[in-house]
């Protein structure tokens, strides 16, 4: 493993334990989004129990980027529960679960592991006492990495952590290409930078994609959730404006003097928002799962706020805020945890400034791996 | 689960962390006794070889109360380096691993993650770069329950964790029966206690037996060690002693009215030190594993020291603090934070000014799973 990835490994968690700007405690456009997915996801867990003879005695359930705080449980257990319910319904005797929460090793798994009593408490309080077993493992480690053995899982999910790539452009790395007062792409990024990004996401997802169909059994379902855009311009607001405002408030700093120029010049995030049409196309190639849905989800500007109707400056704290408890450690990491306060703070006033509104897009698609 | 039960289950934890007072450091005990185990887990695995027509494409090794620390991955290193070797020497191509480190919620499995990338590392260059793949996971639980699905492990291992119980006998918690002064047995304890303690070990390791011969392939090898007594006698000083001169340094902070009587009559440790006859008689009984060797394994009186030659005070300072990093989270959580110094201050005191050596007295024990 390269010194430069094992960073990027080390410090892309979210904010851990249960405090005020803790991820746990800011994580509510995730949610909106993990609630949005439930038809698609629903679907694909049905067909699951349909299509499979029967079901092995103990179903095999991997959440990828599982996180910290109240999103960590909520697609196993809305996955066993639709299992469970659908097998009485037919009749069937429902199976045992094996649930795996992988996320990288710098996530905070004392406190998911604080909350699985409450967890399987409520488990069997929704399901009945006849629920279970439900084993659950942890599995650190980055998913650009084989986690498992070979056809161990029944159903994989993950959501919001594919748009964040296994490291930033080498070519950003090794200084090959400068990315000046910018920390991703924006609508001054040079053809070269673009594609530096492109090709990144391109070898990160396939080499996902690959690792995950050895994983998988065949029939096993894959429902997978991202930042997406649904333009093929890389560069639109939809996908740029917030890193953009974000790469203004580094600037003001650097013009403070409270933050090196060199400093902001060699920060660039590892994250690339894809065009959902180039996802098809990577799936396609990799040729190991068939697409059985895709869908858009568009949360609306102000959605760190729950949707609700606030005032420009409100939203603004919102949207810094959920930003902060995303990417706090990454940035403290690189910058010193003494600006971050600065760093938001100024932010704020950016969002507050500004008049433009972007809907967030993600995208949701659901697969079977071929048999 | 019971209330009481989850109770003493967040609490049975080592000290966390990597500080002057952590298990992590103060684990030389510990160390001793995996080393001298050796020979019989190399033999179990070696026997796990030959036997098995073919080793599964990935074994999976289970370390049962792996803790934080430097022992964390200190067995199932050395059972996938055997295995790994041993194949290589039979023209066999070596299996990949999946490692399940089980301990307590409570347990800081964030600092035993943090250790990963070392501990993958080690492997590789101990091995070659062809060794593995080996997947990493984390079980939090008690032993007590099921923590696998069927038939999923072909090694099992567990070193000085079985010793502890799932809960303090109930007639204690329900004060049935009453141990003044005392926190395990003692010479002076009554037959209802010895039998009540003596009970609620047979309750768990016969259940922990059950469970373990559910989740182990047939033919699949466990070995365990904890503990133990070479009498028949349950309050001979080779087991109560150091239990007995934390009771009297407890009792002394009760007199300087820095606990209350009360406090410390309510408290009972969660620990059985069997005699080893006892255990096989338990395996026989439960009828799933066959015993191919049982070893006695004894530490001297100052092998908190690492065996070096020390005076009376300076062991008596080595024993305390290892005392300390191990029952610590337990007493604290009791007795409150603030008398964890002077009660070990006390124990210090109490060990020195005593005469009395006992050894260590450990058993470990390798069976078969039973097809």
């Amino acid at each position: 493993m390269k010194k430069e990835s094992m960073g990027v490994q080390q410090v892309i968690c979210m904010k851990g334990g249960v405090g005020e700007g803790s991820y746990a405690r800011n994580s509510k456009s995730q949610a909106a989004l993990l609630s949005k997915s439930m038809p698609l996801l629903e679907q694909a867990v049905l067909d699951l129990c349909c299509t499979t003879g029967t079901l092995p005695e103990s179903v095999a359930i991997a959440d990828l980027g599982c996180s910290s705080g109240p999103n960590t449980f909520f697609a196993v257990s809305e996955i066993m529960t639709i299992i469970y319910k659908r097998c009485r319904q037919l009749g069937r005797s429902p199976p045992g679960f094996w649930v795996f929460l992988n996320d990288l090793p710098g996530n905070d798994f004392n406190a998911v592991f604080k909350s699985l009593p409450a967890f399987h408490e409520k488990m069997k309080e929704e399901n009945g006492e006849e629920f279970g077993p439900c084993h659950v493992a942890a599995v650190p480690g980055s998913f650009y990495h084989k986690l498992f053995p070979s056809r161990r899982l029944h159903f994989v999910h993950s959501s919001c952590s594919l748009h964040w790539l296994s490291q930033v452009p080498p070519e950003l790395l090794n200084k090959q290409i400068t990315n000046k007062g910018k920390i991703y792409l924006s609508k001054t990024s040079s053809p070269a930078l673009i594609d530096a990004y492109a090709s990144q996401f391109q070898r990160d997802f396939s080499l996902f994609l690959k690792l995950r169909s050895e994983e998988t059994v065949p029939g096993g379902r894959m429902v997978l959730s991202l930042m997406a855009r649904r333009t093929p311009d890389p560069v639109s607001d939809e996908s740029c404006l917030l890193w953009d405002l974000l790469a203004q408030a580094l600037q003001g700093l650097v013009s403070e003097g409270l933050i090196a120029e060199e400093k902001l010049d060699s920060y660039n995030a590892p994250y690339y928002q894809p065009y959902t049409e180039d996802l098809e196309t990577e799936i396609e190639n990799d040729g190991s799962f068939s697409i059985d849905g895709l869908e858009i989800m568009v949360l609306p500007w102000d959605s760190a706020s729950g949707g609700q109707n606030y005032d420009r400056p409100t939203t603004a704290q919102k949207i810094a805020k959920s930003m902060k408890a995303v990417q706090e450690p990454m940035l403290a990491s690189h910058f010193g945890a003494e600006i971050m306060d600065p760093l938001f703070k100024r932010l704020i006033e950016i969002i507050a400034a500004d008049t433009r509104e972007v809907e967030h897009v993600s995208v949701l698609v659901s697969m079977t791996r071929k048999a």
